[in-house]
Formats: structure tokens, C-alpha cells, sequence
């Protein structure tokens, strides 16, 4: 397989793309990133990275820390976890209060707000010092001590969680958070406010395209079997309300952020990340659902 | 991959499992099937069959039959299909009302009943005998003229179907139904009464599983990339509102119906019919989920 | 009271008043009515009657009719009928199946549409010529056998009634209609194609305002209780989902429909009816709210 | 009339009635409340009192509040108010977010927990001690000053408000809320944690039966046309989702809370509070429902 030649026509044929999308704007510290940014990172288990852009430049990842909570989160607890949130695609908003309401206070899924919230909840309650272990362990991911929050997104988020907050209490109200709604919401923001670049989150999402080891050393850190579930959960519930259509457009499990990133994974294969500020109206970066298409179209190589 | 082994384990496994599920008795015809009935036929592009049980008994097929008419559908119309029924998991059961009111009579997905109604719709708008078409494209499909409806379902659906009259009539109101819907619902009450064994199933199935040529000839019938996309689409649809359930515990696509069947398959190595009458309360077979989730499990084979 | 002065000023206020509504237009006969229609009639129990513009002009009474078929169930039927139609406000457009699956079939109340099928239901079981039976009660309500429907509208509605179709095909999967859909929906539309003038429902509706008796003839064909619960249901349910909007602004009991007209009413006092084409937001007459606003403002009378 | 045969024959009747309903239990302080209590107090414009049970006996007022901070809010407001909170009934359970989120954050009506919070949040916004200043003007209506919070239920509905925080903050998310949250909260639990006696809340619900003037002193506190508009949304909305059942069996403006009582008036004749802990699934008073019925029916008296 030519990657190269593949990724250069990627990025060929963006130069010519006019994207519609709009750059997340809830809070400003997103809302000054620049449009026109656009990285790409093709990271493979035999042959090496291929990349274009401002692949090295480091942005919000937002909900696509939800992976790695939830990985820490089932590591720790075991199916226990799926008896608190369930794993099914949701169909609504991915901060919608109607389902959650209906289902007793159980998120569909632990990519939505809520559910990720349930699992901020678990890591409260397992972790000692919960930003810190998490940050360790998506720098063991990544190989990388170079990671860290951006201090303006986590101040800013804070002042525009209402919406979380609300979440919150309802599912207190269900019986379904433990710890204080402060705590948990402190460490969900700290999550959404990691930055890395898509060379980063290629290298830190190897573990799951590699059966559970990091590819650097071969350590198995999560099961293979977790890994298959996390992987699963990524293709039907990682993109919101648009999980369908990644699936079928793209094929391969995978997470957004409303910073602008993708990162997908190809089992056994390869990860890749792209990042594009301007979002579709579904909240996915346009242009980067457009590369990632292209990336399985042109390399035949699909899960379906 | 000893795969005889992996089968007479599983058969083994079942002689001990105790099912809670309830055979489907919204009609009298499918009641009267024993809830002790159950077939596995596994069918591998290189390496042939592997069954047990009633694995050659014909049953209804009830909502597999939505494959075949969503494959038919894409083969006459193309991506228009998708302006008409999205491909979005729905979170709701499979014959809710509420989602379609509530986005203007487009279905969530081509697998819920209102989205294989507007399929149904496309077929009799595109073919000159509907009925006919569609069951000559399934019969060349599993190389087999020995396949035909239940007399007796097909009448006993016919007196059961307020709901998808209902359905239809909603649709209708906002302009997505553009045939006389008593024609629609013929055809698709046709389709849901069509009997097949799971030999036939797993045979029929095979082209999904190989890139859209027919093993037997390998003809190319469907284009590959279409052959993605329903598979894309049943990983993320085919279980009603248990699709997450079943990628996070197979992790294979597939369709199930109220019959008790489920059909999965795993892209360019086989196909898998299981049939067990009682069905879980979210309306698919108990012991099919469980005698393929010990499939993926025994052969360590995942999509992910 | 000086009921002349107030209707005149009430008159005189309109010819400045500009309205911002639409005609209803779902059918063409009552798309074609002019908008600048304009009807008061007021028939006080114990002065007479006050009356301007085309007061002694038909038009459609529409969704008034259900009125008089909740009154002919109650006295068919008694207390069972409310096991059947609940006497709950909506929150919910007048059509809307959402209500009716999460609550099983059982419609909020006899105004919305679904409510006012089910009561077609018992009519149809209960009567020998549901049609004519209505249309004698109707005519003997207003002491006037020229009451009859529009052939046209009939028809019209007839072919643009795939939302009832779809409430009654729901419902029936409920088990809360008994008897053949199209003889329900038939008996439905008969009743909304019924012409009337504002004169004549005025007279028609007295038998509310007078206790249950004639005023022509002071028989008491309505038992009080049972036309104390009419009134009661009137004013929590008789405006789609501006019921408490109307009684707020207005405070008497009252039915409108989308032909223009409300009718509402003063118990022991008087009965009044407007009819305006233009229709609100919410499908109301724009100035028939007006209107009745200032006429319960201006007389100081109001229930409350 | 006579009053007291009638109240002396309601009082006999109950003697005999089994209730089934429960006392509310979701804070400890209501709970403990004997569910054999049982007051009733009739206080007439012309005639004077008529009572029995434990009509002086205090309890907690609950949302019966919510009418007194309304008409608090609607005299420093006008109309601008109904911008921000609507005047529909719900056609939901009272704490219910799924509207509110449909609905982009305003509440349906202001005796829903989400239209309180609100009408709480424009007291705020207006009163420079709004606590103190509420209770003025609850004992100024009541014609005493003995009248203040139940501490200790004040302090335990604080530990269970999350679903009011929920509420909260999702209308905070949607711009609705304007001040701090927890001093919108802190004051809407102040008011729910008022004490008052059957014979307390009668004198205090006298001005709305007697056109805004005070009984005592006859001062026009409420402007009739305001009055007119409360008693009007208490029809519609005073029984969260049971409003249409009290239209329709009692017949009379009034406002229940989850302490048991219920206070209903009759305009220009006379105001009726019954106190009876045990509720009925939709969070009324049992017999206090029962007792209102049958004194609109053994006094046929009844507004419609």
C-alpha cells in the first residue's frame, strides 16, 4: 500500500475544498482558533507515519479524552461500569437531558456527556488523585510527558457548564452519581481541556488498533478483549448523533471533539488523526470526516 | 482455525443454558413454533460448512428480509435512497412513532419498520412486480428456488398491521410515501413472511461477506463499496435497540428477526445463521446473541 | 349592560386591527374563504342578541363539532367514556401521536384529534345512523334543520386525512377503537364538514350556557352535571395548545376550529361566537381571540 | 345556603372512606406527618366560617406557595413575565425537563417547579430581601404575622433539590435564569417551607376570590384584571398534571401541594382549604380532592 501518495492526494484535494462548518464557539478560548487550520496523521504498525499540515500543533481534544476515560474507567471497575451507563447509540443531542430522564438517570452510551460524566463519577470514586492518574496514563499511551491541560479552555469551560451541571444533578437525583457534583465535573472539564497534536493522539490510540499493547514496547496494559469493546463503542456511538453516518461513510471505530480532532483506527492496521476546526451541524469537523472517507476509499481497506 | 471444534462446543454450551426469553406472539403462526427449536450453520468462504441442530428447518425470517430490500433499493435508486431514510442508530423500539413525528416522517434508519416501509415504497415505485423481483434477487443470492412465503403468516400479518398502518400514514401525511400504501404494506408484510432455513441464510448472506460477488459464481451483484455500507449499516442498525449491545458482545454486522433468527457475518471469512425461537426482552433471540458472542469469542476473530 | 355599545366598539376597534395569521390551507375549499371575513354574534339568555358582519354566513365549524360529539357520547355512553379518552390539556400540537404511544393509546382528552376519534368510535358503536343522529342532534340543539355538511369539504378532507388515518391505525393497535377505521373516520369527517353560521352556533351552544336545557323550550336534554364537565373540559382542553392562553386572556370556556369560528360561552349568561379566517400560530382565529378578549374586558364578566 | 349541613355531611362521609394514597416521602420531614389528619376550613365572603378536623393546625404549604410568589412577581413585572415563563398546562409530572428542554428553556407554566424557579429568579432580580419580603406580603394577605418557615424541612429540602438544580441550570444554559443559582434555589425553598393552617390559607387566598381587595380592610392590593389572570392559570395548571381532572370534577381555580393541602376558591363567594397528607399517584391530596368534589356538588355552586 503507497500511504504516501495516498496522503498526498488527501491533502490535494483539500486545497480545493470549501468547507460550510462553523468553528466551535461556546466558549472563546475555542472560537480564536483559526479556520484554516488542518493536520493530518497516519500513524501504521509496519510502515510508519505519513502526515501533512499542522500535524505537530497541539489543540483541544475535548470529548476525545472520553476514550481514555472510559478505558481507565473499565480497567478499574470491571462490567459493573454497564450497569450504570449502557452502551447503546443514543439517537439525541449528545447532551440531551430527554433520554436520561425517560431511563431513569442511565446514560445510553459513555460517550455522550452524560455518560462520560457517570464515568468521571467511577474514576472519583477508584482514583486517588484522578487528574493526575489520568494525565499519567495518556502520557504512557503516548509515550510522551509532554501533555497537559490548557488552563484558559479549563477556566472557560467552567463558567459554560450549566448544561453539565444540570446533567449532574438530574442523574443525583437518579442515584446514579456518588461523589460530589463539584468534584466530578472538575475532573470531566480537566479531561475536555488536554491538549495534544494529531501526532500525539495517533501514538496514544495505537493501543487500541494493537490488540491492547503499546505498539513501543509491546506491553499489554488493557485486555484484548476491553479493547474490542472500547473499539466497538467507538464505531457506533463515537460521533454524536452522526454515528450511523460515519459508519457508513468511513467505516472504522473512532472519536470526535468539538476542538475540530478525529482520531480512527484500523485493527491491526493503523490509527490516524485529523484536525479541522470548522464543525458540521452535527458537531463532527467537516473536512475531517471528508479526509478520513477519502483515506478508507482510497486505501480499500475497511472493517465492512 | 479448527471451526468444527468452536461449533461442537457451542452446541455443547447450549444443552446446559437455561433460556428466560419469550417466543414472538403478536401473530398465532409464529407462536406455534417450539421455543426448543435451534439451528447454527456457519458457512466459510475457504474452508465450507460447520452446523448443528435444525440448521436446514425453514422459519420466518421476518426483519432479515429488511437486508435484501435495502440491497435492492440501493442497487435501483443510489444515494437518493438516503434524502428519504437516514442511517442513523435509532434509540427508540423498532416501531416508534415518536422519532419520525418528531423529524418529519424521515426514518432513522432503513432496519426500523418506518424505514423498511419507505424501502418498500422505493421497490414498488422502481420494479415491475415488486413481489417477484425481490424474491428472484434472494433466491439467486442463496443459488436456491426453494424459497417462498408462509401462506399463513402473510395473512395473519396482514390482520396485525395497525401499527405499520400507522406507520405508513404518518409517512404519508409528510410526503415519504409515494405509492398507495396498501400496495407498500403487501410487499413488505410479503418480504417479513418469506421462509428460509439457515443453511439458506448463511448462503444467501455470502455476498455481503465477499465483497458482493456471489461465492458460487462469483458474480459481481453488488458494487463493493454499496456491499460496505449495509454492512456498515447493519453493525449499527440491525438490532433494533439492542445494536450497541451486540457490537459491544460480537462485534459482528448482522440482522435479527422476531422470528427468532440472526444473521451475522465477518467480512471475507464467513457467514453465520443462528435460529432459536425465544427472544430477549429487546425482541432478538436469546440464544442466538449468546452462540455468537462464543463464536467471536472461541475464534478470537473481531471486526475489532 | 349595555351589550349594544360593547359590540359596536368591539366593531369599531377591529376595523383598525390588522391580522398577521393564515387561512388554514392543509384543504383547498377552506383555503379559498376570504380572509376578511368577519362574524360576532352574541345571544344573551335574557337580552337578546347583539350581532355584527357576516354573523348569519356558513362556514366550516370544523373541530367545534367535537363538542357536540362529546356531548351525544357522554349521554350514550356515561363515566366508561373517560376509561377511554382522558380530560387532561395536551402540551401537544392537536394532531400529535406522541402523547398517544407513550400513553398507550389512550388519548389526553376528546378535543385533540385522537380524543375526538375515540369518541366517533363509541358513537358508531352505539348508534344506528351515527351520521344523521349527530346532524338531528345538532339540528335540535339549534331549533333549526337547515344545518347540513359541505359535500366539498367532505371530500377534500377525505383525501388529506393520512394523520387521523395514522392516529386511528395507532390507536386501534392500542385496542382503543372497536370498530372499522374508515366507517370512524367517515363519521369524524361528517362531523367536520358540518356548516354553520355564527348565529346558529350560538343558539346551538345555549343548551351549555342554560344548564343543559333548550332556551326555546327549556327541556333539559343534557343532564348539568354532565354539561358542568363539558364547560370544564371546554376550558382546559378547547384550544389546542393555547388553552391556557384563552383563559387567561379571555377566561370563558369555548371550542374553536380551523375554519375560523370559536365559540365559547358564560354559564347562566350567554353564548358567543366569532368567526375569522386568519388563523395564529397555534390555530386559533387571530381575531376571534382578539374579539372575545375584549368582550369579556369590556362587560367585566368572567368566571374568574 | 347551608354551609354547615354541608360541611358537617362531608365531614361524615369521610369517616367512612378508605384512602389508598401516600403520604409524600421524599424528604423525612413529610413523612412523619400521620396520614389520619384531616382539616377543613370554608371561609364564605358573606357568611363567615365553616370548618372542622384539624383546620388550625399548621402544615407545610409546598407548592401552594407558588401562587403567592406569582402574584408577588406579576405586580413588580407585568408581562414581560409571561415572556419568560408561558401560561400552558404541562401534560407532564411537575419536575419534568424534557419539556423545558424541547422548549428551549421556558417553562410551560409558572406552577411547574421550572416556571417557580423562574418566577423565584424575577424575585430575585426585583426585592432587595426577597424572603423577608415574601413572607410580608403572605402575612399581609393573611392578616397575620405568625407566619414563618419549618426550619428543619427548609434544611432537608435543601439536601434533596437536585432535580430543582437540574431545572436550574438547564435554564440557566438556555439564558432563562439571570441570577445565581443557589440564591434562586435558597428562595424558592424558603416558600415551600412555609407553615400555614387550612384557616390561615383560606383568610390568605380570600383576595383572589374577592376581586385583588383584601377581605379584612377591603384595600385593592391585586388589580382585578391580574387576579382574574391567577385564577385562570390555577384552573389550568394548579394540579400539575391533574388540572384537567379537578376542572372536570370540581370545577374551581385552586393550587395543591405535596403536603396535602389544597386551597380552592370560588370568585366572589368563598375561598376552601383541605389538608389530608395521603396522595394520589398524581401528587394530590386523595381526600382533599374528594372533599372539594363533593362541596361543589352538594352546594351546585361551580364557575362552569
Amino acid at each position: 500500500m503507497n500511504y504516501q501518495k495516498i496522503i498526498t492526494s488527501i491533502q490535494n484535494q483539500l486545497s480545493s475544498i470549501q468547507y460550510t462548518g462553523k468553528v466551535a464557539s461556546y466558549i472563546p478560548e475555542l472560537e480564536t482558533i483559526k479556520a484554516t487550520k488542518f493536520g493530518m496523521h497516519l500513524h501504521c504498525i509496519n510502515s510508519g507515519h505519513y502526515h501533512f499540515g499542522d500535524n505537530t500543533e497541539k489543540f483541544s481534544i475535548q470529548s476525545i479524552s472520553k476514550v481514555f476515560a472510559l478505558t481507565k474507567a473499565m480497567l478499574l471497575l470491571g462490567d459493573e461500569l454497564f450497569e450504570r451507563v449502557d452502551v447503546e447509540p443514543s439517537g439525541d443531542p449528545f447532551n440531551s437531558l430527554v433520554q436520561l430522564e425517560y431511563e431513569s438517570g442511565i446514560p445510553r452510551n459513555p460517550f455522550i456527556n452524560a455518560g462520560a460524566l457517570v464515568v468521571c463519577d467511577v474514576l472519583v470514586s477508584k482514583l486517588e488523585n484522578p487528574k493526575n492518574d489520568l494525565l499519567d496514563f495518556i502520557q504512557k499511551l503516548a509515550d510522551n510527558k509532554n501533555i497537559a491541560i490548557n488552563r484558559k479552555v479549563f477556566d472557560s469551560e467552567k463558567k459554560h457548564s450549566y448544561r453539565n451541571m444540570s446533567l449532574l444533578n438530574l442523574m443525583k437525583s437518579f442515584g446514579n452519581i456518588k461523589n460530589d457534583i463539584d468534584i466530578v465535573l472538575d475532573l470531566y472539564i480537566h479531561l475536555c481541556s488536554i491538549e495534544m497534536s494529531c501526532e500525539e493522539l495517533s501514538k496514544a490510540f495505537m493501543v487500541y488498533a494493537n490488540g491492547g499493547k503499546l505498539l513501543y514496547n509491546q506491553e499489554q496494559i488493557i485486555p484484548s478483549r476491553k479493547v474490542k469493546r472500547i473499539n466497538a463503542i467507538m464505531l457506533t456511538c463515537g460521533f454524536y448523533d452522526e454515528a450511523g453516518e460515519f459508519g457508513f461513510r468511513v467505516g472504522l471505530p473512532g472519536k470526535s471533539g468539538v476542538g475540530g480532532g478525529i482520531v480512527a483506527l484500523y485493527p491491526g492496521q493503523y490509527t490516524v488523526t485529523v484536525w479541522s476546526p470548522p464543525l458540521n451541524p452535527k458537531g463532527n469537523s467537516e473536512l475531517g470526516m471528508y479526509s478520513l472517507e477519502q483515506l478508507t476509499t482510497l486505501t480499500g481497506l475497511s472493517i465492512f
